[in-house]
């Protein structure tokens, strides 16, 4: 009998570069965290460039000198907060205004031999990659996964591959339009679905309404006690989830959405509202028949879609 | 020297199934509709199924007499105003109400000996493959081909394939939702393109606002001779196409995108007017960088669409 733990493991090392942190780990051909790899370090608008620098640096040799003595490191994957260029490995996220096309592939591959591959990818789409690998779109070959949390973001898999588009930034479900919604959005849009439902702007709607809580959390609280302004408040941005989803699929034609991130824990009943949504398509059966789920994977998504653009290459494009 | 003509060129038989009339032609390798093989019969509304089958019929048959002795029928492509069922070669034309999950596939495959390949797509799709094999979109890898015209339609191109989903129903532009925009749409969304964008429906909102004519080509004439209502309404169907680009850009990525149909020959501000729509996503460069263009194919461009199901199967996924 053999294990195949003991036989040179192949080993992804996953980046996930984040608005609030930094994080690297070990991941196995499996899609699994390997105990003990984990690293993170903070980010954020307030950090310097050096600084920023620092913390990637940090999480990376932390966790690069956790590999085990007999495991084979097979690639680097990097998931990044967007705007990104694909091509030339650069990153620029909205969130960190002093880096702007900052060179975070040939950064991170510094830390590395030579030889292995470093590849560097939107988050969303690394989100989708681990959902569509071991998450809850395991066995569909036209999927998108979202993440609904400070920010709206999302990736597609369409007839089974990674669409990336020429940048690498096909995947911002949160600057698809809301019919209907008058919100300004930062990117110059109206009724972007991100200036409708992210976390932020969902509490900020309800407090426009008399809400007098200031996070997610408390507006989930408020929601599950029956306030009536916290009740109208997730039903709108269910609303608004529901009719982009419809859009895309109207676009692409998807056949499951998995969403996760912090906001879209703040009930249940926000999924319910995204569907009732997407029903009143009634004219189009390939819309409605878009199923809507939670992510399967939580935490870990992130670095395990990192992963996936090492272990699933063969489905990136 | 030898004429490739007299070399038994390789035709296909391209059949176009729209809302006022089918065609059929045979097209060659090099995206030309061969002379004297076109023939056209009325669809709509008012026909009963018999007659739509019977047009249908006639068209394909009278197309296949005039077949070249010299020449090989290669293969059948067949484009159809949608929804579609992709996989069974059924259509069901939202204005073709007597038409549901009719077999037009096999239908039309019954006219050609057994062995010669049958292909259905969406006319949508069929036009964009056209502007990326001779049109308008050639050289680019990723695009979206629309037609602006009784209703609004399109279809999709990315990383060089074809992207058409699991049922054959994506590049459904039309039902795309523009923010802001409160128009009811006979699909059951809010807001969406084609209910703002049409033809009928920018010629509606016009007359609303008081204009007394009742086609786009008056609407054009009064656009022309500086009609404040004609200008207010080509300035707002025009926006309206430039929020559903953005959106759709910010989603899937797209360099190019080619606008054909009868109404976007209204007024070439129309394009001016998408292209300052599209250029307010000043935050996004991967957006703003999309280029809005006409077509090239003018009324060729359906049935050669349908030939390049045949002649650029290798795109088709």
């Amino acid at each position: 009998m053999t294990d195949s733990t003991t036989q040179s493991p192949s080993l992804a090392l996953a980046v996930d570069l984040g608005g609030t942190k930094v994080e690297a780990a070990l991941v196995t051909d499996q899609g699994v965290v390997l105990p003990g790899t984990r690293h993170r370090s903070p980010t954020g608008p307030g950090r310097t460039s050096d600084e920023l620098q620092a913390a990637v640096d940090e999480v990376v040799t932390a966790t690069l000198a956790t590999l085990p003595a007999d495991a084979t490191l097979i690639g680097v994957g990097i998931g990044s907060a967007g705007p990104v260029d694909e091509v030339n490995g650069l990153v620029s996220p909205l969130n960190m205004p002093v880096w702007r096309d900052y060179p975070l592939r040939d950064r991170v591959a510094q830390h590395v031999p030579a030889g292995v591959p470093v590849t560097l990818r939107m988050d969303g789409l690394a989100i989708t990659l681990a959902e569509h690998w071991v998450g809850a779109a395991q066995g569909s070959d036209h999927v998108m996964g979202m993440i609904v949390s400070t920010g709206v973001g999302g990736g597609l898999i369409l007839h089974g591959r990674t669409v990336s588009g020429p940048t690498g930034n096909a995947g911002h479900i949160g600057h698809v339009e809301c019919g209907g919604f008058d919100d300004p959005c930062a990117c110059g849009g109206t009724g972007c679905l991100e200036a409708v439902a992210s976390g932020p702007k969902t509490v900020a709607w309800a407090q426009r309404q008399g809400f007098t809580g200031t996070t997610g959390e408390e507006l989930a609280a408020a929601y599950a006690a029956g306030d009536e302004v916290a009740v109208a408040a997730v039903q709108r941005s269910g609303r608004a989830l529901g009719q982009a989803i419809a859009a895309a699929t109207s676009l692409v034609d998807l056949e499951v959405v998995a969403i996760g991130g912090g906001f879209s824990h703040v009930s249940p009943d926000l999924f319910e509202y995204a569907r009732q949504a997407v029903a009143e398509r009634a004219e189009f059966p390939f819309v409605t028949k878009v199923r809507i789920v939670p992510t399967g994977l939580s935490q870990d998504g992130p670095l395990i879609g990192a992963a996936a653009l090492v272990h699933r290459a063969d489905v990136l494009r």
